[in-house]
Order: C-alpha cells, then structure tokens, then sequence
C-alpha cells in the first residue's frame, strides 16, 4: 500500500482516457439529470444549447472513475473525501469526446485529530483538442502507515 | 414555462425524497467510483470507514435527480449551470437511507451579455434523520422570457 507518507507535494498524476458515446450520456442523464440537452439528440436541437451535451455530473463521475482506477491500481490508501470546493465545467462533453485527465497534489497535511492525511488537489479533464472541459479542487483523505497510526492514538 | 424573471429571491423549492438501496449504491461505484468501501459490503467492513456508503458523486447524481425533476415537471427554462462553488459530503448516505432535498433561491442576476439569467442556490439533502448530508452551493442558468431575450440582442 502507499499512504499518506509516500505522497510528495507537486506530484502530477496522469490519470489516463476513456472516451464517451451518445449512449452512456443518455443512459446517464435519464437516470440523473433528465432534461432535454442532455437526455434526446433531436429535442437537443431546439433548446438554446444547440446539441446533446453530457451532464455535468457525468463528466465529474468520469473524472472520478479515472482517479478511483489510478489509486486502486497503484494501491492508495484513499478514504474518500470530505467535499470540493472548486467544479467548473468549462465546455460542452459532447458525444463521441475523449477525456484525458491530469491531478496535481498541491499540498498535504497531516489531521490533527484522525489517523489520515489530507492531501490538496487540482485536477483538469482535456477533451481530444486539448481543450480543459473540467477543473476540480478540494482535499482527499489518505491513510496514514500503520507505525505513524498508532502513533497517532487510533 | 417559467423564465428568469418567474423566480424569485427567497424561494425554497422542496425537491422531494426518495430512497437509495445497496443495488443502486453498488452498481453507481462499479462503474464511476471503484472503492471498496463503495462496493463491496463485505470489502467495507475492514476499511477505515467500517461500513458501505454511496459515492459522494452519487449523492450529487441524487440531489441533480430530484432537482432535474422539480425543475422538468414545472416547466422551468433550465440551461444547465456553469459549476459549483461548494460541495460538502457532510455524512455518510447508507443503503436504506431515504434523501430529502430542499433548494434555496439566494440571489439572481441577469447575464450582461447572453440571454439568460443566472440564479444563486444552496441546496441540503437531509436523511430520514433530519441530518444534512449534502450542502450544494452554486448558480443554475434559466432561460428570459422570449420578449425580454429579444431586448437582449439574441
């Protein structure tokens, strides 16, 4: 496992891609967010938007599958997170979009009452222009190791 | 429909409830949120966290849900939101666990240059407990009402 220790302030993780079809974005938004520009490609058309669009919070659910997978494969002692405190969804997700996404551990600290660490993060999501689609900041929790856990009074 | 100029500052809109059950809670994080503790029963019990909770994404997916559906079945000229400004997990959602959303209308503005108008919200969702579990806060867009949007150079 890594833990808390092991993570350095300044650390850019690639997070890796995945793209997303007409179908997820439906399925996603029938489900979560049913409204018309995101939910039907020709009802799409007449709304001001102009297109279907993802839902914004399925381009923060692809956000979050991609930070899940890099910690699971790479064995993070995450537990979760208490918040954001930045989503701005800075363009259209659009059918057929490949997202890439990048995070930047900004800053780490220690909690002064639990046995975790919170580590500060900026992540952005670029479609396949290069463009940034999304921008996410707040803290994660990270386990502290084991010896620095009993040291800590759990 | 109801425009920008329907709503008013002050408004609560009370979202309605509903419950969310392990099936829905483990199927979300298989795909979006991949961690033990959101998908594994068994697998949470020897976490930190000691027990299966939703995805915070999830939460927020529930909270668009019912917002989607208050706004939808009202024929509100909804065009989606630029972000959030704040997002708080502030308790654990569990399998079982009925969620009530209410939404605060806190201020309104007129956009100066695109024809809509963006309305400034904070949302709770609160268990079959009374406890808040999620604090939402950001700005929706709402289309003008046509006569206005013409005024407005669109």
């Amino acid at each position: 496992m890594k833990y808390f220790e092991d993570i350095a302030e300044g650390e850019v993780w690639d997070l890796g891609s995945r793209t997303v079809d007409a179908e997820e974005i439906i399925a996603f938004a029938r489900k979560y967010d049913p409204q018309p520009f995101h939910t039907d490609p020709e009802a799409a058309r007449k709304t001001p938007l102009g297109e279907l669009i993802a839902s914004g919070w399925h381009t923060c659910a692809i956000f979050m599958q991609l930070l899940a997978n890099y910690i699971g494969s790479r064995q993070y002692a995450s537990m979760g997170a208490p918040g954001i405190r930045t989503c701005r969804w800075l363009k259209p997700v659009r059918p057929g979009d490949t997202l890439t996404g990048r995070t930047t551990l900004l800053s780490k600290r220690p909690s002064k009452t639990r046995p975790y660490g919170l580590v500060d993060t900026r992540t952005e999501l670029f479609n396949q222009d290069g463009q940034a689609v999304l921008l996410i900041e707040g803290a994660g929790m990270y386990g502290l190791k084991p010896d620095r856990r009993a040291e800590a009074g759990s």
